[in-house]
């Protein structure tokens, strides 16, 4: 085994490899940027998002989220830790005077809440977002209104996909 | 408060808002793909990595991967999971028969060992990765042979950033 870029012979290789028996799915997306419109879930107007990974024994969720002409996601509190990374479009925070360009990333710690807004000039908004816990949606003086976990973004895609052709268990290749 | 674009005004709400004071802060990182070769952490022959989060309290890192001509990372076993999107270029795992090209999305769970590889006629590739407890690195009969973790990636981004003039200190904001 000289030349690292072969395969590996797994046959002749005394210890288990690769995968541990109780070792969960990988999940591959290719193209995570579809253009099969019916796999955005619309969350409110001119708001959408795909799920990517979401995991029910951790308590989190990966997803993509767009928006178009002038969107708002509505102000909440995370309780746990969010990472985005910009892959089209701008986006701010009323909460805050920073602005979220194409290419940037973004850590919001626990105790975070924020009110993401995409500006009138940006016709299309796609941030990756992998968020822990819950989204708790609070009015402008924190009073909780909604809240939103891994198991209601579950029941929201799969009513979707089962209203538009995809399909119901469309959904299960995201869930681990 | 009838306009949800206008920002709010904080000083009328009688709940604390938007932070509790024991928050961490936020890590903005604008245009994450830098055209400042220093921030670049040589990691092995044509492979780099750059910090955006290293969390000390969770036990995980994000950061962008960056491969150039045909660069390999050592086959690695990960007992956490990880989560990565493709950027720009393509690549493999040596145990796998799928391509990670630009705009995918993967999910590896806990108990993956693989070997990265990038082919040759890919110039540049990026990968945005989060990976949580750590990374086992093993020959291929699953030997461990090194292991990495975010305390031993600070120490690699720090030595590089003294060595570089960016100083030791640049680290700082990446780190929670």
């Amino acid at each position: 085994m000289t030349d690292t870029a072969a395969p590996l012979d797994h046959s002749r290789m005394p210890y288990q490899l690769p995968f541990p028996p109780e070792a969960a799915a990988e999940i591959i997306v290719p193209g995570a940027l579809p253009e099969d419109e019916r796999v955005w879930v619309p969350q409110a107007p001119n708001v959408w998002f795909r799920p990517l990974c979401l995991n029910t024994v951790s308590g989190y969720w990966v997803n993509l989220l767009r928006v178009r002409k002038s969107g708002v996601l509505s102000r909440h509190r995370h309780p746990g830790p969010v990472h985005g990374f910009v892959l089209r479009g701008r986006w701010h925070y009323l909460e805050h005077d920073w602005v979220a360009e194409e290419g940037s990333y973004v850590f919001e710690p626990p105790g975070e809440t924020h009110t993401l807004v995409v500006p009138e000039d940006v016709p299309e908004m796609i941030t990756l977002f992998h968020i822990t816990s819950c989204m708790i949606y609070v009015d402008p003086w924190g009073k909780q209104t909604a809240y939103e976990d891994v198991f209601s973004k579950i029941a929201m895609c799969r009513a979707h996909y089962e209203s538009n052709g995809l399909g119901g268990d469309y959904l299960d290749r995201f869930i681990r």
